[in-house]
C-alpha cells in the first residue's frame, strides 16, 4: 500500500527547502558551460520528443533532491494504482482510468462483471464505424444527402480539449489528406454562441453530436434544446441529426432522440476525456479514426514513459518535480504555456482547465487543509504573438513567471518561403531560442530600463513537427504532469468541488428565489 | 507641473498600509446590508454602462484613503498633461495621442507646425473615403470586380486590438445590416498562419492591410512578402491588393507597392493603436465608417469621465485604485478578466498586452528600481466557459486571483429561446450574479472539500448590450484604468523595452552568429 502523505511531511521536500545557493542561470547558461548544459539537461519523450530542461533553476544537487522527493512521494506507485483502479479520486468514490481508454498500462480493471479496457475499445470501434459510415454515405440526412459539418455541443472538458486538438490537427489533415469533415463548437449558454454556430453552417447538412456525462450539465442542455428548435425551424426531424456521448446511466442515454449514442462513464473526468467518446466521436468524423487511433497511440507512449521510476527517463514526473520545485521552493505562483506553432493556439485554454482544475485545492484528499501552494494560474498564447503582447512583462515585470515553450522543426502546411535568407519556420524557431536565452541570461546595461535581469525559468519540448501522435504525446505528458503534482502535493486531482456553489446559486435566481446581494445583482442585471 | 513620486514616497499610501481591520466580504455581503452595498458601491460609466465594485474587499475608510492616494499621486493632473500633449513616454521621448485620436480632451496638440487632432481626423476622413469607395465597388480588384474579404497582416497591437473589436462587433454588425466584409487576420510569423487565412479566402477578391508603424516588424514584413508571393501566383498584381497602415517616416510610406496608404504616428503605441488608423482600416472596411464612429464616440465618452477629479465619477480611476489596492496591499499577482459575452472571446487577450506591456515594468520612469509590485498578470475566458474550466482555482484554490466581471442585459444576435422556464441571457446573467456572490461570501460546509472559503474579491461592468459605443466605452475604461496604474507606479507605461533582447538574439540567430547555449537550441531546433 502507498502512503498518502502531504509535502511538507516528506525529508526530501524539507531537504529542498534547506538547500542554499540557488541557481543563478545567467552563471550557468553562460559560454561553453551553457551549451554543454542544454546538452546534457534534456530527456527522450515519446514519439522522438525531447524535453529539454537546461534553463531551469536546477543542478544535480537540486535533481538529486527531487528524485528523491519522487521515491518518497511514491509517485510510481501512486501511479500504479491509479492505472491498475484504486478509488484514486476518493471524494467522489471513484476510479481514475483516462489512461485506459488509450492502452493497457497494468492489471485488467473489471467493474460489476465488466472489463473497463474492453469496454472503452468497443466505444472506439462503434465509433469508428459511425464515422465511416458517415463519410461513405451509409448514414446520412433525412434526403439521403451526406453530412458535411460536424458541431460538438458541450463546455468544458466537452470543448476545450476537443476543440484544441481539432484546431491542432486541421491543417495538418488537410496537407496529409485526412480532413474529413468541418467541426464546428457550442459550448457557452450565452445564445450569441449558439446563433453564431447555426448561422454559418447548412443545419440540413450538419451532424450535432451532444457531449454530457452525466446528460445534466445546464448550458449542454440547454443548447441541446436551442439547436433542436433550430433544426425544426428547418423543417428537419431533429433525432435524424444528432448522435449523444454520455454515460450508460444518464438520462440521455435513454432517450430515442438520437441516431446512435457513445459511451463514456464516471471514471472519465471531464477535463481528461479528449482520449475518450468525447474526443473519440468529433475528431473521428473530423479526420477519420485512423488519425485518432493515431492520436491515441501518441498518448499511449507519453503514458508508457510516465511509468518510468527513473525521473531522467520519466519527462512528465520530472517537469512535475520541477514545477513543485518553482511553486513552492522559489514561490511562483503562475505558469506559461508558450507554443510556437499557430495551430496549438488553444493548446494553453485547454491545459489551463486541465491543470487550474485539477490541483487548484486547499485540501488534500483526506479533507484537511495544506499549509502550502497547490496548483498555479496557467495561461498562454502562441508564439511570436505573445512576444509582442505579454512577454515585456515576462521580461522586466516585478513577478517571475515559469515558461513552458513547445516548439517544432517543420511547419504543418508545407507552405514556406524564403524571405531575406530565411524562411517563415527558421524564423519562429530562432525566435524561441533566442527567448529561452534572454530570459535566462538578460542583459547588462547602464540605462536600468533597458536591463534584463534574466533568471527567468523555462523549459521547452521540441519535436519534428505537430502530427496526431506528437499532439497525442504532448497532451498525455501534461495531463501526467498535472497528476504526478497532485500526487506530490497530496490533493485528490480528480474532482471539483469548487465548481458547485455557483451552480446552486444560479439555479436560485432563476427559481426566482435569490435575495441580498444576489437579488440586488438579478436586479441590476435585469434578470 | 505635476510631481512624479513612487508610490511608496506618497502618504496616503503608508497611510493604506496602515488601515488595519480588513474588510470581510462575507460578512459585509449578507443580507440585507449586502443588498444595499450593491446598490451603493456602483458609479456610472459612459454608455450608460455601470461599474459595481460591491464585492471588492474596500469600505468607506479604504475609498477614502484611495482618494486621498489619487489626489496626492496628482492622477487628473497627470492625465491632463498627457491629452494636453506633454512628454509622458520619456524613455522614447514621445507624447501619448491615442486619447486625441477619439476626441478633443484639452488643448490642441500641434507638433512641427501640424495639428495632430486634424491629422488624425484627416486620416479617418480618408480611410472613410476609401472604405465607402470599396463597399460601393468603385475600388476594386484589376478585373474590376469588389472585394468581398479584408485581411489584416500586424502583430502585437497591430492584431490584437482590431481582431478583439472585430469579433466583438461581428454578430452585431449581421444581426443589424452593418456588416460589409469579412475580416481575416494573419499576425505569427509561424508559416502555417499564413496558410491556413490564404488558404480559406478567395484571394482574386481579398484586399489586405499591412500593418506596421515602423514599418520594420519582422513578423509583418514576412508575411507581406509571403502573402505577395501567393497573390502573384495567382497571377495577379500584389499592387493592387494592398493598402499599408504605417508611420509617415517609415520605409513603408514611400513605397509604390499599395493602393494607399493610412496614417498614425509615433504618439499611438501599439497597444493603444485600436482607436487609430490601425484598427480603423480594417473596422471600416468590415462595418463601415459609421460603425467605427460610433466605436469612437465609446471610447471618447469614456475618456470625459475619466477627466473628473472625484474618484466616484470616474470608474476608471476607481477602478485603477482599487487595483493598486489589491496588488500592493493584499498581494495578488494575477488578475482574470471575465466577461459573460462570447462575442469578447478576445477581449482578454488584448487586454493581456494593454496591461501587460505597459505597466509590467521593474524601474520608474526615471530608470530608477522600485521595491513594490507592478501590473499583475492578466488572463481570461468568456463565461460561462471559465466556470467549467479554471474557476475550480478561483474558488478553492491556494492563490487570490481579483475578478473583473463583464455582463450584458441583452444578448446580439437576437436569437433566443425559452428552455425550462427562462431564456440562455437569463442563464447567462444568473450565472455571473451567483458567482460574484460564489466567490464573496463562499459556504460554509463539514466536509472542508466542500467548504468554500470567499473572500475572492470581484467587480462588475455592467451594459444593456453589447455595441460599437458600449465596447468602445469598455475598452477605453481599461486602458485609461491601465495609464492611471502606470501614473500610480510611476512607471512609463508607454514603452516596451522588455522585447528588444528576443529581437536581437533572434536576429543573431539567422544570421548565424550564435554560440554557446543560444547555438545548442538552434541546433535543437533544427535551424
Amino acid at each position: 500500500m502507498v502512503a498518502w502523505r502531504n509535502l511538507d511531511q516528506l525529508d526530501a521536500f524539507h531537504a529542498l527547502q534547506a538547500l542554499e545557493d540557488q541557481v543563478v542561470l545567467k552563471e550557468v547558461m553562460l559560454g561553453d558551460s551553457g551549451k554543454e548544459r542544454v546538452e546534457k539537461y534534456q530527456v527522450p519523450m515519446a514519439e522522438g520528443l525531447v524535453y529539454n530542461f537546461a534553463a531551469k533553476k536546477v543542478n544535480d544537487r537540486v535533481l538529486a533532491t527531487l528524485s528523491d522527493l519522487a521515491k518518497e512521494a511514491q509517485l510510481t506507485e501512486k501511479f500504479q494504482e491509479l492505472y491498475n483502479g484504486e478509488i484514486i479520486n476518493t471524494g467522489e468514490h471513484r476510479r481514475v482510468l483516462h489512461h485506459l481508454v488509450r492502452g493497457q498500462l497494468g492489471e485488467d480493471v473489471c467493474v460489476d462483471g465488466v472489463n473497463k479496457r474492453a469496454f472503452y475499445v468497443e466505444q472506439q470501434n462503434k465509433i469508428a464505424d459511425f464515422a465511416k459510415k458517415v463519410h461513405a454515405g451509409e448514414i446520412t440526412n433525412e434526403a439521403g444527402e451526406k453530412f458535411t459539418t460536424v458541431v460538438q455541443i458541450g463546455i468544458g472538458g466537452s470543448d476545450l480539449g476537443p476543440r484544441a486538438i481539432y484546431i491542432g490537427l486541421e491543417n495538418w489533415a488537410k496537407k496529409t489528406g485526412n480532413f474529413k469533415m468541418e467541426a464546428k463548437f457550442i459550448s457557452n449558454v450565452d445564445p450569441d454562441d449558439a446563433a453564431v454556430v447555426l448561422n454559418s453552417i447548412d443545419i440540413a447538412h450538419a451532424l450535432f453530436i451532444l457531449v454530457s456525462k452525466s446528460g445534466t450539465t445546464l448550458e449542454t442542455l440547454t443548447n441541446e434544446t436551442f439547436v433542436k428548435n433550430a433544426i425544426k425551424k428547418e423543417g428537419l426531424d431533429p433525432a435524424r441529426h444528432m448522435v449523444a456521448v454520455t454515460s450508460e446511466t444518464s438520462p440521455l442515454a435513454k432517450g430515442t432522440d438520437y441516431i446512435t449514442a457513445f459511451f463514456m462513464d464516471d471514471y472519465i473526468g471531464g477535463r481528461y476525456s479528449v482520449s475518450s467518446s468525447v474526443g473519440g466521436a468529433i475528431l473521428s468524423l473530423a479526420f477519420g479514426p485512423e488519425v485518432f487511433a493515431d492520436f491515441l497511440a501518441g498518448m499511449a507512449a507519453a503514458d508508457d514513459t510516465a511509468k518510468n521510476e527513473d525521473i531522467f527517463q520519466n519527462p512528465a514526473m520530472l517537469d512535475a518535480l520541477i514545477g513543485v520545485y518553482e511553486r513552492n521552493i522559489l514561490d511562483c505562483e503562475v505558469t506559461a504555456v508558450l507554443p510556437y506553432s499557430q495551430a496549438m493556439s488553444r493548446f494553453p485554454a485547454h491545459l489551463q482547465q486541465a491543470d487550474m482544475e485539477s490541483n487548484g485545492k486547499s485540501v488534500n484528499r483526506f479533507g484537511e487543509p495544506v499549509h502550502y501552494k497547490t496548483g498555479p494560474v496557467i495561461f498562454g498564447e502562441p508564439g511570436t504573438n505573445g512576444q509582442h503582447s505579454f512577454y515585456q512583462l515576462l521580461h522586466q515585470g516585478t513577478t517571475i513567471v515559469p515558461l513552458q515553450f513547445i516548439g517544432f522543426r517543420e511547419n504543418q502546411a508545407g507552405m514556406d518561403d524564403v524571405i531575406e535568407g530565411s524562411t517563415s519556420q527558421q524564423k519562429l524557431k530562432a525566435n524561441v531560442a533566442a527567448q529561452i536565452v534572454a530570459f535566462a541570461c538578460g542583459k547588462e546595461d547602464q540605462d536600468l530600463n533597458k536591463k534584463f535581469e534574466g533568471e527567468r525559468p523555462s523549459s521547452i519540448i521540441v519535436g519534428d513537427q505537430l502530427t496526431p501522435k506528437t499532439l497525442g504525446a504532448i497532451l498525455a505528458h501534461f495531463e501526467n504532469k498535472i497528476m504526478f503534482q497532485g500526487f506530490l502535493w497530496n490533493v485528490n486531482s480528480f474532482d471539483q468541488e469548487g465548481v458547485q456553489l455557483g451552480k446552486v446559486l444560479a439555479k436560485n435566481v432563476l427559481a426566482g428565489k435569490s435575495e441580498g446581494a444576489l437579488a440586488a445583482y438579478s436586479k441590476l442585471l435585469g434578470i
